[in-house]
């Protein structure tokens, strides 16, 4: 049984707002809520049409009809965990950070939270204007990876100023990623879906690196942010590590 | 003005079935509708609440409450237009081919269009299963690149069966996608959001390559297919062009 004040609860969290009232969020389906436990999340409340984990007071099974009302997927899983949102843990001033000016799309934040998990990249750091990476639809395109990477909120120029890393932003123009000498560490700055990186942060940026165009015609406007920082982070990986 | 039964007609070519029945397709964008006018696809009728390009007797001036009503974005654009699916043309036996084994998730579709634009791969060859590419949402995220590349629907066992490309697949193991040696011309294989490539699919693979996960801990289950689509397309040119 799922109560009227439960489903309220759930609702509101679709809103950031809600999420920093309460100090949780939602995360759905038995795969993205058992990594979440996994990784020591603690869970606030559980509720599935099947079991997924040892029973416990706060889950609740509930029937499919229940979790359709519920979830926040065009198609509802078999399960919906409400987690309390971790306290963030210090930014270190190591290794390759990913840093996103601006970047709008939850399916675009979430599977570059993704990749950074697949290349090893512990640090994301968002500008304040960037998507929250506790929106449920950001969550479920982590596919549990948000577990693995620590995601920073921060004041962007300020940030920028003060890091002894190098900075390099992906531009429509700039030095050849294939031919560049990436670093062993760095930040990889990735702009905003339109308009790219801001003006106040180009001007931050040591170097400018861009993806080569292949083709007769290369006509094609741009990349989308997440599959440019596939290959940008493939490339930094690849060039420093094998 | 826009028509009842032009408003019946748009919205039947969101499905296949009309599509394919009336030879029609949606694009809707200024600039999706401006690469496709500018590549020579044969324009049916355009709706607009701007004017976009120089005017015609199929050009139909409406208002933006009827381009809410026909547009198939979640936030209507500008202009929409009809257009017809041109004819198939050959496929060649030349050059890097992308394989798509049942990719089902239309955004996917058209970021892989996108990406073999990018790259210089002018054939994307399909399996039957695979989401069309006349799908309003697939023509939305190809950012006008479906106007330059050639995207065929062939029985694809048979097709691999009977090519003279080597055939290398993206597994989850297989050769470090980093440390092989691509050859100038070849066919990769993607395969399915949730399975991969399929079973009689994968016996026709002559080699399987896989892209390294670094980091300590490496439990990604496994990149989305559009990102993995980009890192290795990135890889075949790298490789062999730079």
């Amino acid at each position: 049984m799922i109560s009227k004040s439960q489903i309220k609860l759930i609702t509101s969290l679709g809103q950031k707002k809600y999420r920093d009232k309460t100090g949780l969020f939602v995360a759905e389906g038995p795969k993205v809520i058992l990594e979440l436990l996994k990784a020591g999340f603690k869970l606030h409340m559980l509720f599935s049409s099947e079991v997924i984990t040892e029973p416990s007071d706060n889950h609740y099974h509930i029937s499919e009809a229940d979790l359709k009302k519920i979830s926040f997927l065009s198609t509802a899983n078999t399960a919906l965990a409400i987690f309390a949102i971790p306290a963030e843990v210090p930014l270190k001033e190591s290794g390759w950070i990913l840093v996103l000016d601006a970047v709008r799309d939850p399916g675009n934040l979430g599977t570059l939270i993704r990749l950074c998990d697949w290349f090893g990249i512990q640090q994301l750091v968002c500008s304040k204007d960037t998507t929250d990476c506790y929106n449920p639809k950001v969550v479920q395109a982590t596919m549990g990876s948000i577990s693995r990477v620590a995601v920073h909120y921060v004041a962007l120029t300020s940030y920028l100023q003060n890091t002894t890393l190098p900075v390099i932003g992906a531009c429509m123009e700039g030095t050849n990623a294939y031919q560049k000498t990436w670093s062993k560490e760095g930040i990889l700055v990735l702009g905003n879906e339109a308009n790219g990186i801001s003006d106040p942060i180009m001007k931050l940026l040591q170097e400018r690196v861009t993806i080569p165009q292949f083709g007769v015609k290369q006509e094609t406007e741009s990349l989308n942010v997440a599959t440019a920082g596939a290959i940008l982070l493939s490339e930094v990986r690849r060039s420093t590590e094998m």
